[in-house]
């Protein structure tokens, strides 16, 4: 699989000229919001018969789209040669990764991330997958692009908010796996949007990431890293979901998410207080949240993370920090100490 | 994967119960007829809430049966460490390991094959799929079970018709890789129905199938082999389900297209007359036709094998005989070879 990151649109279109040419036909996967911001620059290189415009969010992750869009290559008449291109955020190359891992037994693909959260984590390690029975990826597969291929430039019309989701996972990966990356994201001047400056970071997200994933692609041991900051992340994320008007960003999850796993690993003895110092200034840095008002009903947060897995409290495997740059995965963490974890949070930001 | 052929269905019990145990929990797929026969067998060891019925026939393989299914896994609190068992002929194999290969992005799955047809072929080598758009298997995966369990035990309540089909592939295996083993056909006595000589026969056609996959597990050489017979026996297939009141099987369709096939090998010189006279006299010992009165409508032959694959008829690749035991793919054929293989046939018969 190469990963590229490319400086300009021009760039990219050249990039995937050269690996259209190595496929019997092509298919284009995009959704409406992007499609109003770059249908002219597709329509440049594709003709429009042969790409397909999703309704954008999270609603289009599901079998029902898969089946659809399917019907649609099979009426276009796809081979095992062709090849699709996913043009979107997560739920683009989510969504158009499966489909192509499942026609015909699995075609070729190619992944053009154009949120920052697709560049720096979505579109990279080979995971898909659509919702199912109100399970977020219930149904997927493990399926690795031909090609990545990154450009900051699309990031100039992504909305605040979601860039700022995007540096989430980019904080994650520093807090992981590289203290000296976390400096690198402390020193980015977010205010003034530097596309340049924003290039490089994005390189050392992705380097981090596929380093993880090709050390472990399905997730036995070593990927489990990468769940840092999700696990109650996940669950404050549905909580906001099911109880809010205006609901909080995936990335603005995990950046709470984060924040109370590294109280949670000074809780449990593996690291110091600088741990919870060094994540706090980065997010709030950054202008992401580091708690959240609905953390106070713990029953509901408790009965979250230990799912509908029927697993006891202790049988949850958190991945926490042994220090800044040092994830460990598989620990074992009692609910008071969870709960301590986040009462500490909640105290200093009311003092 | 493992591969075992056990004399008794106490056996297949015994050894599923030795590999149940390594799976956090079990379910079973299987279909109304093999549930008619086998469900209480079945329900000796596993609980009737585990275990999900399918309507037999070719309709169940869709991505509705899937997605059905899957809500009932779901329900039933499917895990990464649960085991799929599926227990019936090819449309449960093959529907149930596509289902295994993409729920929780793919979980552990055994076939226990009951049809012949399904033992000695459906079962291996990995592929799965559901029929999509009027296309078969145009949606599935290469995805390879924990084990495949088989028992000729199964083949007592199996309709003589099923059983006859399963030998047109057995048939097969002997003509592309092994003559030798097309003489221990010959020698099978199928009026007494010996179950035990049928074992060592279906063990040999695993094995041959086993070893050109191994050589070639997602098709793009060696593999193809296993086409032989397929390209004329899906083209009659699809004729006579469209035509006829009361439709050919598989097995029959692959029976005329060996038929058919092993003649063109001669046409295009691949190989002489002794290849059609082995191929005809085993057929025909086993009570499995050479020749279909819809081959006479060569127009909607050459229609069905050129498919919509906007292939002219040269760009069909076909998989035909060198010598008995030798096939080999790859092989490009004219219109015209074709129609004079299938009327050398119909006048022989015709004599």
């Amino acid at each position: 699989m190469a990963v590229e990151v490319l400086e300009s649109l021009k760039q990219v279109a050249a990039q995937l000229g050269q690996t259209v040419k190595l496929h019997s036909s092509v298919f284009i996967l995009t959704d409406r919001n992007v499609w109003d911001h770059y249908g002219q620059w597709l329509l440049e290189s594709y003709p429009r018969e042969d790409i397909y415009i999703l309704e954008p969010g999270e609603g289009s992750k599901s079998l029902h789209a898969a089946s659809v869009i399917s019907d649609w290559l099979i009426s276009r008449k796809v081979s095992r040669d062709s090849l699709i291109i996913n043009v979107g955020g997560g739920v683009v190359s989510d969504l158009g990764g499966f489909v192509a891992s499942i026609i015909k037994r699995g075609i070729s693909f190619v992944h053009v991330p154009t949120s920052l959260m697709a560049q720096v984590d979505a579109a990279h390690g080979g995971k898909n997958g659509v919702n199912q029975a109100g399970l977020k990826n219930a149904l997927g597969t493990f399926s690795v692009p031909e090609a990545v291929i990154v450009s900051p430039e699309f990031l100039k019309t992504l909305p605040d908010r979601e860039l700022l989701s995007g540096f989430a996972e980019m904080v994650k990966h520093a807090l992981i796996y590289d203290a000296d990356y976390l400096a690198a994201i402390a020193e980015y001047d977010l205010g003034e949007r530097q596309l340049e400056g924003l290039g490089a970071l994005i390189e050392r997200s992705i380097g981090i990431k596929c380093e993880i994933v090709a050390k472990d692609p399905h997730e036995h041991d070593e990927r489990r890293l990468l769940n840092f900051g999700h696990t109650v992340g996940h669950a404050v994320e549905s909580l906001s979901l099911n109880g809010d008007a205006n609901p909080i960003t995936h990335g603005e999850a995990v950046a709470i998410g984060m924040s109370i796993e590294a109280r949670l690993s000074v809780e449990v003895g593996l690291s110091g207080q600088e741990v919870v110092v060094h994540t706090r200034d980065a997010l709030t840095r950054l202008g992401l949240p580091v708690y959240h008002p609905l953390l106070i009903d713990t029953e509901a947060l408790l009965s979250l993370i230990e799912g509908d897995k029927k697993a006891k409290a202790g049988d949850v495997r958190w991945t926490l920090l042994r220090g800044i740059g040092q994830g460990v995965s598989g620990v074992s963490v009692a609910a008071k100490q969870l709960l301590s974890a986040i009462q500490s949070c909640r105290l200093e930001l009311s003092a």
